[in-house]
């Protein structure tokens, strides 16, 4: 049988391996720590992912090689911050021919790279044809619970991308095909640049019509810059971008929201993310985002007030007044 | 000073009214009967916006001539089926030069046209520059306690249009211009069906990641009739298109979400619609933008499946299947 390593014990990349193992795929989760490993193993649960248990067909083991050797999906499901140390901890042990899929969604800070990127730079050329990215409107705990959802796969040649679809696909989670490496990537880490908008939005209780003002000119700068960058808008329009936004980018269960509701609360950004549990994708995607759109020459005045909101102490209730719609600033030059 | 006309009493145009009025600007409601134009004058209320009395400088009255004669600026705020009626009722104290602006959301059932179609039908082509239509993310509540919101406006001209936007905008509503008469119509109107399916989606539980696959889809659909349609593209994707979807298609106040949760639970369209105080939009709406799509030759899946919901018997959860991506049918062919 086919079988599928993920690296990371992630919410996300243990929601994956029980989809996969409830269809019976060999699943081996890379932990980082032997102690890790042992414990998962044992109870059969994530403490992540309470209440749902590993299928009997996975295992966790805190040995890169046992983990990816041989593998023919390996699904890189960690912090977009780390996939770099984690691409080194475990590539000695990648083959060609493996299917190497990024499930991140956000940009690097220092590099403003994408992950394909990240991923091309720290592997083998060898190994480059087997890059795909997954990236989609995917709850977990919807997923976990059999609720049916859709998800895009993209890969630079449209085979790959059906490979990934054919291994990660079922009945309840549906996979798309696309080759737009750089829209599906760019929509999964912009939009939470517009979570932390819309959780500001929250923050400061301008209601409903002022929070959609914030995210649909948020959308306008994602298709912007995604599509300077060299993405699709369709993509941008579609189940990566628009979609993922929806489901997501909305949930006062989100990170990025939640950031943006405490700096709107008057909090420190420092305090905040202190305070949080897991990682917050939408602040260094943020940073990374401006340095694109400064580079690629392209005018994204959402992101540019939630970067300075951000780092550069532009205060909350300024940011908000213009987001919001009650300053001209941002009313779209036609 | 300049007065305004509102040709209806409904939430929406008392709450234009009560805006108005707030800036000062003398404002002449017309209702359908003396007996609730005496009512409102008296109590100062309009019990369909309880809490928010009428500003001085706002009447009502059953007079058409009385109400519209002279003003600078009138407002059509009646469901989108009566307009016709109501503007043969004012229409021959219409005088050129008055802005005649249309502030309903939808298309009429039994012709397909826009309201700013039917207007350019019913009066005498020396009042058609004066044609202007009003769409956007306006919950009411938000509007009449002050929150910031923005709106579009939109005329064949821009001057007309900038003139619109003068007498309507103020610190707290502000209101973009277009000459895109069709897209923000189309926005307006096509949404509602949108919010009809998020309402079916959220009546069989099938979760946030499922609804948003069929919001982002019909939003595809929403882009390509009202583009087919002589609609620009950026303005489905602006604040009369997915604004408007964004602030009021989600809501589970929403009427139109509203009936799609009930024919989930089993019941009939008439018992849904015998059973609601005021006007749907999205369901004449529906059959509306299935013969458009027809005539010009557009595919648009999730309007189809919710217009044969509506009014072709095809069960709900047969719809659902379909359109939360449960079903392959829908999958974009790209």
């Amino acid at each position: 049988l086919t079988s599928v390593a993920i690296v990371g014990t992630t919410r996300w990349g243990t929601t994956l391996a029980i989809v996969l193992g409830r269809k019976g795929v060999p699943v081996r989760i890379w932990a980082r720590t032997p102690r890790e490993a042992q414990f998962i193993n044992r109870v059969r649960e994530n403490p992540l992912v309470p209440g749902f248990p590993l299928p009997d067909s996975v295992a966790v083991t805190a040995s890169a090689g046992e983990a990816v050797a041989g593998a023919a999906l390996v699904i890189f499901a960690v912090p977009s911050q780390t996939l770099r140390a984690n691409l080194n901890a475990v590539k000695k042990h990648l083959t060609p021919g493996q299917l190497l899929v990024s499930a991140a969604k956000g940009l690097e800070e220092a590099t403003a790279c994408r992950m394909s990127q990240v991923m091309a730079a720290e592997l083998d050329p060898r190994l480059h044809e087997g890059i795909a990215v997954l990236s989609g409107p995917n709850l977990s705990g919807e997923i976990l619970r059999g609720l049916p959802a859709a998800t895009v796969v993209a890969a630079r040649e449209e085979a790959v991308a059906r490979e990934a679809q054919r291994l990660l696909g079922g009945s309840y989670l549906r996979a798309e095909v696309t080759t737009d490496v750089v829209g599906v990537e760019m929509g999964g880490a912009l939009k939470n640049i517009i979570a932390i908008g819309a959780g500001l939005a929250d923050g400061v209780g301008s209601g409903e019509n002022a929070k959609a003002v914030l995210v649909t000119r948020g959308l306008g700068d994602m298709v912007r810059l995604a599509v300077a960058c060299g993405g699709r808008e369709e993509t941008l329009l579609g189940l990566a971008g628009l979609g993922d936004l929806l489901a997501t980018g909305f949930s006062p269960l989100s990170r990025n929201h939640f950031v943006g509701q405490q700096l709107a609360r008057g909090c420190s950004l420092a305090e905040v993310l202190a305070g949080q549990q897991g990682v917050c994708e939408g602040v260094p995607t943020a940073r990374a985002a401006w340095r694109l759109s400064q580079e690629v020459g392209v005018e994204v005045p959402v992101f540019r007030y939630i970067y300075q909101l951000l780092f550069e102490g532009l205060p909350p209730q300024q940011v908000a007044a213009v987001l919001l719609g009650t300053s001209a600033e941002l009313a779209p030059s036609r």
